[in-house]
Parts: C-alpha cells; sequence; structure tokens
C-alpha cells in the first residue's frame, strides 16, 4: 500500500560500508557455520531467476484484484497452489471484513461556474481483454471508509490539509465552518486530510493530484512516459489507520466469519465527513473557479492557473457520496515449512496480493520477491537443507483498504505469535534505484552485513555502497552528516503503510520493511495505470532489482531462520533511542524558545506590521509556554541499556572467540529471550487515545499518518502541548526501557554461563 | 531601471529601532541646531502633496518615452520648466550617445514544430491616445546591445543562466557549443544570461517571462490585476554594464557631441551573441518542442508543460536579429540651488526621467519623488532658508539602456565632482510596504535616524519599526538573527541597477539608494503594461508611499545640506567591514572544506554511484585545493580602523558636550576630509578586467550584474579561484582599509583641535 519513495521525509538512513563486505563473520553464526551460511546463500542466489517474477507478475495483473474481487480469490489460490507446490503445508484463512464500495459519486461546481466532475480515470491498455476487464470490473477512483453524504459549500484550499496549513489559513481570517476543503495529495497520508478537515469545521473534503508533484512537471505522463495521466486519480483508504487498522467492525479480534460484530452504527475509525478524490484533469476548472486570496507560494501546484484560497464568496461545491457497506471475504495465503530444531520460532515472510486496480507494482512487485525466495527455499529443501527455525510464508488479502488481512491474522493469532514470532520481513512495492530498509534496531547490525553482501544490478557494488553515495550526495544534510561520519548501515525507524504493522506496533514483533526507490519513479500508484506494461517498460523492466530485493530479504530470513545465536545486537539499537531522546530534548527546547519568540512577536504587534495593510490578516494568538520536562527517566535507562549492551556484545564475543557452543537448553532459552526482548517495548495501555498502537518507540504518527514517530507517546505528548500526558508517557517509555535492559542484562547472563 | 523587490538576494537589511525615534539629537547638528532641523524637517512634511506626483506621473506618461523619443525631450523640457518655476539654476545637459534600436526581429523554431514566434505585446489601456501612441511609438522587445545575428541550432534550457546552471548541464553531458540557450528571467541581472552562454559557446540566447515568477502564478495578469500579461516581455539592456556602464563609445568620457568616438567596429561591451527577450505565450510552444531530459525540479517554472534541457536532437530556433546603430542625444536635467556656507558642497539628488516604454513606476514614481521634494525646497527657499551645501537636483535620459545620462554627466564633470560632490541620493522605480535602503556604510548612523523619524503611512509607526517587523517575520535567518540582536538600522551595500553607479563606484563619492518593496508588486516591469492606469490601480494608489519617500530622501539631503558637521560616522562601517572581512575567511574555508569533499567523492566514484545508471551521467572533475590565504592585511587595516572610528566618535561627543561650534576654516577642513574619506576606498588601478569600477568595498558581481559583492577584488578571487589575483587584492584592499582610516584619523584630529 504505501508508496516508496526516497524522500526528505522518508524516515531511512541507509548506509552499510565496505566493512560489512570485508567482514568474514556474519552475526548470529559461531565458529565455521559462517562459511557454511555464506555458501548456502550462494547457493540460493544461483536459484533466482527474474523471469519467474516476470511470469507470475503477468499472470495475476490481467484483471482488478481488489479485495473483495473474484480475481483476488482466484489469485489466493494460485499462490496458494504455488506454494504447495514448493513443498509447503498451506492454507488460505479467511476473514470477513467491512469493505464499502462506491454505490454513488457526485461532484459539481454549482457557482459561479458550473461544472461536473468526470470522476473517471481513462483506461489504457494495448491488450483488449485488459481494457475489457477494466471496463467491467475496476474500482472507479474513490476513498475507501469515506462516509456516505450530500454536503455543499464554499471551497477552501487547504493545501495539504495538515494542522499547520490550517494555522495560514486562520492567519488570512479564513473559518473552515461548513466549508468543503480541498486538499493536494502528499506531505501527509491521506486520511489525515480529511481527519483535520472535519476537526477543523468542513462537512466535506477533496483530494486531488496536483501535476507539480504527481504528474507532466515530473515527466510525460502514461503512456508516453511513466508520469500520471491527466484523468489518473490515487484511490485509498481514508480510515483513520493511526488510531486502529484492521476490520473497523472487530477491533483487537480476527474478522472469522462467526464473530459478534461491533456495531456498525458506531463506526469509530470511518471519516466523519465525505471524501473524494479527483484528477488534474477534474482539479483544473474546480481551481479555475474559486476566488479569494492567492495562495501562498508554497502551496501552488503545477496546474495552469492563479492558487487561491478560496472562502467566504468563494465557489460552492456539491459533493454527494453513497458506499454500498457490506462485508467481504480476504483470502490470507499462510505457508509453512517447519524448523528441525526450534519449530516454535518462526520468521514470518509476507506480503499482500490485493490490489486498488491491477497493481502490478502496488503490490505485485514486492510479492514476487516473497515468491522467488520461497520457490528458491523449496528447492533447496529439495536438497536436504530444512530450516532451524520454522518459516511463515504469507500473502495477505485486503492491505489497501486498511492492512485488513494481515491485521485480522495477527489478532486472531495474537497469543501464538506473541509467543513464537521471531521477526516479520515485509516487501511490499518496489522499484528501482537504491535500497531502502526500515526496522527494529535490534537487528540493524544483521541488517547491514546482509544488505552489504548483496550487489547493486546496474553498477556492481555493493547495495550498501549505492544507498551510501546517493547519502552522500543527495542525502539532506543530516544523512549528508551521518553518512559521512558512520561509513556502517543505519535502517529507517517503522511508522505504517504497509503489513508489518500490526506485527510490530501491535505485538511487539521484531520488523523489517524494504524496497528499492529513487529511481523508476511514476504516478501510476493507486491508480489504472499501475499495470505489468507500466513497470516493464519503467520500473524494472528485467525484474534484477526484483531479485536483488529477493537476495536481501531472503538473506534476512535464512540468517534469522539458521543462526546459531538468533542475530540480535543491542549496542546500535541503544545508540538509535539515544538520538530519540536528544531529538525530544530538542524538541522541548527548540518550542520554548520559539513560543517566547512568538509571544514577544504578538505582543509587540509584528505580524500585524509585517503584513500587508491592505489584505486581511489575523495574527496568531499567543502560546502557553513550554516548561522545563524532566527527561531524566528516559536518560537513567538508556545509560543502563548501554551498558547492559556493551555487556551482551562483549558476552557473544568471548563466546565466539572460545569456540564453544551453548548447550541446546541455553541456547532455546537465549533466543527467547531474544526475540522476546522487543516485546518489552510495549506498553499495556497503548499510546494516548489509541490503545491499539502499543509500541512505545516506534508509531505512525498521529497526524502523519504513515510517517514514523519515534517514542511516539513523549514526540506526541510535547508537539501536542500536553505536559501531564508527557510526563506520564516519559515514565512509560522509561520503565518499557529499563525492562528491555533488563532483557540484555538477562541475555548477557545467559551468553556468559551465569 | 532597477525592479526593487525584497527578496531573499537583496543586499538589504533594513532595521531601525525604536532607539533613534526616541533620540532627540540628530547627527551633525550641534546644539539647539537640532531642534531648529527637526522645526525645518516638519515645514518641509507639510508642504509634501501626492496630488502633485499623481499630476506629474500623469502628465509624463502618455506616450513612450525612451531615450532619443520625442516624448523624453518634451519631460526633460517639463522637468526644466518645473525646476525653473521652483527657482532652480537649471539647464538640459545633452551627450550623445549609442543607441540601438530593432530594425529586424526573427524567432522561429524550425524543427520537430514549426512556429514563429509573435514577438508582440498586446497593448492594454482605456486610453485611446495612449493606444494610438503605443502603436505608433513603442519600442518592440528587445535586449539593448544584443549585437546583431542570424543563428540557428539546437535550444537548451539553461535555466537562469548562470555559471553554476551549466555545471548542472555538464552532469547531463550536454555541450552548449552552437547551440541556441534558453534562459529564464531571474536570480542574475539579464545582460549576464547571454555572457555567460558565450562565454560557455552558445550561438544566441533567448530569456522568457516564466509566469512561475511573472505571470498568474502570482496572481491576476494585467488589466484584471498587477501581474504580467501572457504577452508581457521585459525589455532591458545587455551590454556589459559589471564591466562599464555608459555610452560603449566614450569610456571614461562624456559623450559631447565633439568627442572622438571608440571604434564602432570594436565595441568591447556588447554582447557577443545575439539575445531577444520573448513572452510566456511566446515561450510556451518553444517548451512543448523541445526534447532531452527533464529538468531538474529547480529549474522547472509554472508553464503547463515538462520542463526538458533540450540539446543534441531537441528542437532547432533560428533567430535574426538587426538592430539600428545610431547615437541619440541625451536630455539630463541638472538643477541647482547654491550653498550658502559651503557653496562647493554638493548633494546630488536625482533619478532617471527615461523608461523602457511609458514607464509610470520606472521611473516615474521614483522621479516625482525628486521634483517634490525640489518643489518643497523652493518654497522654503521663498520664506527665506537657504541650504549651507549646493543642491544639485538632477533627471538623468538614457539611464535604461546603460545608465548612459548618469555616466555621461559624471564621467563629463568627473574632476569637479571628485572635488565637490559629498553624496548622491537616488530614489529609482517604488512601490508600498517596506523601506528598503543601500549606501555608503559611513552614513548609515544618520540614514538610521533619517528612517526612524518618517511614519508608515498606513500601519502609523516609523518606516524603521515597520521594516523591522518584516524582517523579524518574514526575513531569511540571518537577517531574523540581525533584526534580533541589533535594533537599529542595517544599510545594505549597493550593487547597481541604477544611476547611483557612476557615483559610487567610479568616483567613490558617498551614496544612497532607497525605494518602497515587498507589497504592490507585479509583472510590468520594462512591458508596455507599466503605465499610470497599473500604478493607481495597484501600486501605490494615493501616493502616500511617494510622500513618505519623499520625506526619507528629503531629509537625508536636508542634513547633508545643513548639517554643523557632515553627519559622517564611522564606528558601523567598521563593524560592517568587518563582517565582509569574516565572511571572506569563512568563504574561503567553506571552499576548502567543499573542495576535499567533492575531490573526495569524486575518487570514490560517488557521484557515479548516485546516479540513474539508465540516464547519461557526467561526474564532476577535480577541483584544484583551496589554499591557505593571508587575510590578515585586511584585518589590521580593520583594527585600525576600530580604534580611529571610536576616536572619532569620542571626538564629536566631546564637541557636543562643550557647547563649542568648530571655526569655519576647522569645520570647512573637517567636511572635506570626511566626505573625500569614500574616496580613499577607491583603488587606481580598478578592479581586475573592468578598471572602470573602482570602489574596492561595493561593486555589483561580474556575474550576477545588479548583486552586489562587497570587497569585490577579493570575494571574486576567492570565487573564481584566482589565488594570485586573491593576494594582490588582499593587499590592494588593506592599503584601501588603511588610507581610509588615516583619513578618520585626519578628521578625529581636527575635532579634537590637534
Amino acid at each position: 500500500m504505501i508508496r516508496l519513495v526516497l524522500s526528505l521525509s522518508l524516515a531511512v538512513s541507509l548506509i552499510a560500508g565496505p566493512a560489512f563486505a570485508q567482514q568474514p563473520g556474519i552475526t548470529g553464526f559461531l565458529g565455521d557455520n559462517a562459511r557454511v551460511q555464506a555458501e548456502r546463500e550462494a547457493q540460493f542466489d544461483a536459484l533466482l531467476n527474474g523471469e519467474n517474477l516476470r511470469g507470475w507478475m503477468q499472470h495475476m495483473t490481467t484483471r482488478p484484484h481488489n479485495v473483495g474481487s473474484p480475481k483476488a480469490k482466484e489469485n489466493a489460490e494460485y499462490i496458494a497452489g504455488l506454494f504447495r507446490s514448493w513443498g509447503y503445508e498451506t492454507e488460505i484463512e479467511v476473514f470477513h471484513v467491512l469493505f464499502p464500495t462506491p454505490k454513488f459519486r457526485e461532484l459539481r461546481v454549482l457557482k459561479p461556474i458550473p461544472f461536473t466532475a468526470s470522476l473517471t480515470e481513462k483506461y489504457v491498455s494495448e491488450d483488449p481483454a485488459i481494457l475489457a476487464a477494466l471496463e467491467a470490473e475496476a474500482l472507479p477512483p474513490f476513498n475507501a471508509y469515506s462516509i456516505d453524504g450530500d454536503v455543499s459549500g464554499e471551497l477552501v484550499y487547504v493545501n495539504y490539509g495538515l494542522p499547520a496549513d490550517y494555522e495560514v489559513l486562520e492567519r488570512h481570517g479564513i473559518d473552515m465552518k461548513g466549508k468543503i476543503a480541498i486538499a493536494r495529495y502528499g506531505q501527509s497520508w491521506r486520511g489525515i486530510k480529511p481527519k483535520v478537515a472535519a476537526e477543523k469545521g468542513a462537512v466535506g473534503c477533496i483530494i486531488f493530484n496536483d501535476p507539480g508533484e504527481d504528474g507532466f512537471f515530473q515527466g510525460d505522463a502514461y503512456p508516453a512516459g511513466a508520469y500520471k495521466h491527466d484523468t489518473g486519480v490515487q484511490r485509498g483508504s481514508v480510515v483513520d489507520m493511526p488510531t486502529r487498522p484492521g476490520d473497523p467492525l472487530t477491533p483487537n479480534e480476527g474478522a472469522t466469519k462467526t464473530k459478534r460484530r461491533f456495531d456498525p452504527k458506531k463506526l469509530d475509525t470511518v471519516t466523519a465527513i465525505p471524501v473524494l478524490p479527483i484528477s488534474y484533469a477534474d482539479a483544473l476548472p474546480i481551481f479555475r473557479a474559486m476566488s479569494g486570496p492567492v495562495a501562498p507560494k508554497e502551496w501552488r501546484g503545477a496546474m495552469p492557473v492563479t492558487y487561491r484560497l478560496g472562502g467566504e464568496g468563494s465557489a460552492v461545491v456539491k459533493l454527494k457520496l453513497e458506499f454500498d457497506w457490506k462485508l467481504v471475504p480476504t483470502y490470507n495465503v499462510i505457508a509453512k515449512m517447519t524448523g528441525s530444531t526450534y519449530p516454535d520460532q518462526w520468521i514470518v515472510r509476507a506480503n499482500h496480493h490485493d490490489a486498488w486496480v491491477i497493481g502490478a507494482r502496488d503490490p505485485m512487485s514486492g510479492l514476487m520477491t516473497v515468491l522467488e525466495q520461497a520457490r528458491a527455499f523449496g528447492e533447496m529443501a529439495k536438497t536436504g537443507w530444512r530450516p532451524k527455525r520454522t518459516l511463515v510464508f504469507g500473502a495477505w488479502d485486503g492491505e489497501e483498504p486498511g492492512l485488513l488481512g494481515s491485521t485480522e491474522w495477527v489478532e486472531e493469532h495474537a497469543k501464538q505469535l506473541g509467543e513464537k514470532a521471531v521477526a516479520y520481513v515485509n516487501t511490499d512495492g518496489t522499484s528501482r534505484g537504491f535500497l531502502f530498509l526500515g526496522g527494529s534496531h535490534s537487528l540493524e547490525t544483521m541488517a547491514g552485513e546482509a544488505v552489504g553482501a548483496v550487489t547493486d544490478p546496474l553498477t556492481g557494488v555493493s547495495l550498501s555502497e549505492r544507498a551510501r553515495s546517493y547519502q552522500l550526495v543527495s542525502g539532506t544534510p543530516e544523512q549528508k552528516a551521518a553518512a559521512k561520519e558512520d561509513s556502517t548501515m543505519r535502517i529507517g525507524a517503522l511508522g505504517s503503510g504497509s503489513d508489518y504493522t500490526a506485527f510490530i506496533d501491535h505485538l511487539g514483533i521484531a520488523s523489517f520493511n524494504l524496497g528499492f526507490g529513487g529511481e523508476g519513479e511514476g504516478g501510476e500508484y493507486h491508480t489504472c495505470f499501475d499495470t505489468f506494461d507500466h513497470y516493464t517498460r519503467f520500473v524494472d523492466p528485467d525484474f534484477s532489482y526484483g531479485v536483488a530485493l529477493t537476495k536481501v530479504a531472503g538473506r534476512l530470513t535464512l540468517r534469522l531462520a539458521d543462526a546459531d545465536v538468533l542475530p540480535f545486537e543491542f549496542t546500535r539499537a541503544a545508540k538509535t533511542y539515544r538520538r530519540y531522546a536528544d531529538e525530544l530534548v530538542k524538541l522541548a527546547d527548540t518550542m520554548r524558545d520559539d513560543t517566547e519568540t512568538l509571544n514577544k512577536m504578538i505582543a509587540e504587534n509584528r505580524y500585524t506590521l509585517a503584513a500587508d495593510p491592505k489584505e486581511k490578516y489575523v495574527p496568531p494568538t499567543p502560546k502557553d509556554p513550554v516548561p522545563h520536562l524532566n527527561f531524566a527517566p528516559i536518560l537513567n535507562a538508556l545509560d543502563a541499556l548501554d551498558a547492559v549492551a556493551q555487556r551482551y556484545g562483549d558476552a557473544v564475543k568471548t563466546l565466539q572467540s572460545s569456540g564453544n557452543a551453548l548447550s541446546p537448553e541455553r541456547a532455546a532459552a537465549l533466543d527467547k529471550i531474544l526475540y522476546q526482548s522487543e516485546r518489552s517495548l510495549i506498553g499495556e495501555d497503548g499510546l494516548p487515545r489509541r490503545p491499539w498502537f502499543r509500541h512505545l518507540v516506534y508509531a505512525p504518527g498521529y497526524y502523519t499518518g504513515y510517517g514514523v514517530k519515534t517514542f511516539p507517546g513523549v514526540r506526541e505528548g510535547i508537539e501536542e502541548r500536553a505536559w501531564a500526558e508527557t510526563g506520564a508517557q516519559i515514565a512509560t517509555l522509561a520503565e518499557a526501557l529499563t525492562r528491555y535492559a533488563g532483557d540484555v542484562d538477562e541475555a548477557a547472563g545467559i551468553v556468559a554461563g551465569k
């Protein structure tokens, strides 16, 4: 579901250095086992073939395969058949989830210039069968879990629809009450836009693709080029995912057939106001009809029109939406290969198979690497290899509307997963260019090693060197500095946007999400133009990056599955968490200074004096001062974590140089404490206002949607100026970090034989 | 000529604080004379009337009045008549200058899609007489001092056409040889664009108005709004002004009728290649025809097209230009009021009267303040007042093509001016909003006082408080920091772009240039749409900012004319020059670090690894390392200046508190050393490669055109990596600063009676 781009805001920093490539050892493998493992990985690499990815992708993208469609079921059965043919114990696990689809969509400008939006994409394909399938089966552009509604009102252009954007509107004296917000896609996850618009008093919300970020401004439109067709519309969910993903009717529980469901009248995660996405072709006449103050420069896109804010007296639109609020089945494919030594330690490797329309890049490009990896492991199993730990492959359904399949599966099997799941590895839609990888920082060292061992298909250097070059040349100033000072790889923190969410955020299972990006960009995301043709012409024509991604994800899985000691390592996590803590201290200090400056400037009337007296201007109101916060509990817990992380590392080194192995009982006990350590970062009560999200180190932002907020309870407490809550969250986080340090301490004791 | 905007790049920082408003003293006035002066200024203010500005502007903008036109002569005679009617000794001084006008202009796309550019503005006026005058007399869009030519070649889009832009093209492997450059207006003075294009091998140059910076992107186009009409074209000079303004045929000498002229075949300041400006309406089909790599994001404007770089295989255009290379008369109006006490000390106050077309804002809005000030002084003279020093009012002709009138006048009267000119005060086209002021820093204190004493018409606070509010709220980070730490006014350094250039840069006469900006912006600059209608609807409808500017410029003039001791003050200049020196040290250090990083990154192949392997990419070549430079001579000279500046300030304070006056002889000697001190900053040999520019502290940049380079010899030496030259320029600058410190020391001695 998530769109993988290397952007300034992407919380990913991939900078593995040559150190790893030269390093003979592989974390978690003792003695000669590292060499054996390296040979096994070479065997794995040799089995991979891009033509498999191509063939499966083409086969599964001939018709729309959204959740609930016939083709989604067919694809699930096809995938299950493949897994079975490769020797996996395979089942299709079905959940029954709420999935509204459009019954009626209307958007009209009533005045000053009447206009009716087409709300239709122009299908493009050289294959008449695909054209026919699109005509017959494609879901039209809509936002899933918009509420039904029939509203009209004056338009207000709200830029990206972030809270800060409404402050700008307030400076212009524009009130949102009774208005219809028109927001451009970008900068936040789309569901934030109607959420904030409704909070501000809007009665409806329109989201459009601005060609400045998604269209001709970037390059030729499809089918001539990769970029967004004038009629292209990004579909997508607007369910309140930062509060809770999964089936809205069955919070915290698997949506099995017999489950007693939450009252559909009390749905708490659908939007408060109707919302509809439109194309640039439909947006242009609407902007032409708008009046009001000229939008700030940063708000203007690439449509050939003067962008205006609208407001009182501006164009009036009518938005009418009705949906069919029905239950649909989700077909999750689950395939297992039981571990020889530790059958009750599971490594889960998956991606979703449902799409918004034809879905070649999203999700098939990522799913293909799951399949090719599973196929190769199946081949390896035929030569006598068995993983030490159990492998669980998954192909989720219903990811697009709200991570439905994976979330219901995780909720249904929460107890079992809580006990057994070592890690989760996810690869959603991918492209070519530079590998990005987000995940749990206790696995940063092993991830760096795995990435450093794979070669970039087009340049011949390691993937980590290529990514580091990107950081050094094109990174943000922070990324450049980090890449300069540190030649080893840093992984990003996970927000949300794909199926790892329930694993890491709800259960505390260490997770990875990875893919390629930065090249092969286009405008097909969540449109009818995300096709096999588009992917093979513009994205990864020879699937060489698909194969490279398989190599990385395959290594992550293999090393987790076969390690003598699970490859967790804590000094890098400790360093990373220290950076997060430093950020929080700085955030509070900066806010304190900024608040003082703001209040002084208001008192001195500076804002009004700097504004054009001939235009309406409302100065900001003073903010409450930022108190000094006691961060000591967090800092003390991090000091403790530093010490035990070092102790664990030293103990492992001593073990390795001793040439001894751990006894089977000690090894099993160590593994368990290692992979369970991530659970210690879970808070029982979850985050404020969203108890489903329980990880205290990583969460999607309440007002970013996909974008991560690290130490989210504390950070969002500060950002929202909820000082008492921040104090409580500091205590909660410090307790979790102390628990975590305790786990590491226990692990060190086991290794040291104490 | 210059367009006055408050932009990030504007080297002006106006932050006068309330300190001045409360300060009873006026620098330069001893004892009770400060009170007398304040009363005189109140009398002056009371005489001013915006209706005069309106009437004169309307009268002088009924027909095109470019240099050489009948209306320019009529206006000169009208202005002379006004001065005479107010009691000034007035003459019209005529020079005969080279002014080429178009005989033939053709721009055609030859392939892939033939298109012929209209090269025509659509005239707009409700007054049929004005429409008829435009039809009959307006100069069509062209760039003055483009060479004749008939060239064709493939187009390359060069962004703003700065040297750094060509580095980007080199990374794409695009060679300029034989190509035609198409550059957008902005970021540099327009003449830089063909200059650099020719240096890189282009055979022609087209400059267009991008609507992203100058058109519908900003607001409604004229006549509905203030912004650029689709057919609007910015005319303007492309003579090599950073090398030498004025008549190209008579360098360093006044272009009197009988002057033996420079060989027209050897013209050294016309362009090397033909160049033509075009409108957005003409540019769009040209961009539609272009192919090649997509332009970098920062290069793209607001035309509804994918911006491409062009190059080999891209669209081919033909550009044919022929000009009538003729001499025309320039009519400079000079009006004098002889000083009662020091007739041989001149305060010069002026602006130009010629325009590109109808020219209401540029130049009339600035010239009107000259006239109204002169009228009021005339009224004051009728009540018995006479200035102590001689006032010289000027209305220059031929500014637009190359500061012709003022430069010829300065060159012709160089000896007299060198002896007598105390200061020059210039007000070119002005708007409303925030006062900006650039000038010589030895007059910064008196300028801050004058600005602080005038009230903003719309908000009622002092102009300095309003400007400081703008800096605090909307300034660059540096401006914000400066405005926070320092409540007194800093003035900007002067580059070029209006008639102060010859005064300050060639002769070393302390100068000011001031006006309002930041509000009332539009797209009329150098087009046929710069009309009385435009000005009075969108810019300064009631001329209240015109009157406010008259008050400021009037105070500057009056205080210089009537001070007991000329209001020069050196501690602020010393501080400012110290900042420039610090910048140079930092510039060299940063360049050294950047060069090291660049060379290391090249050696490690980082640039190639960060580039998309599917696109052509040429990595940069290594640069020579930056040596450590000896800045000590400058720093030592500045230490000396600090000390003597303090000594002079202390001596003046002592004199003031003694209640004594200076003897007439000492006062005259002091004045002379004070106003001659700026001459000490002149270097005999001028700047490298441009001996006409002789000021060693301020100059327009060789590659910015208008934008200032402070300590230009040293700064441009570093920027151009000319290390030996930089060393020599450090010595030259240090000598000048030492001379300057010597003057200040001498002045301190006179005040102290030693």
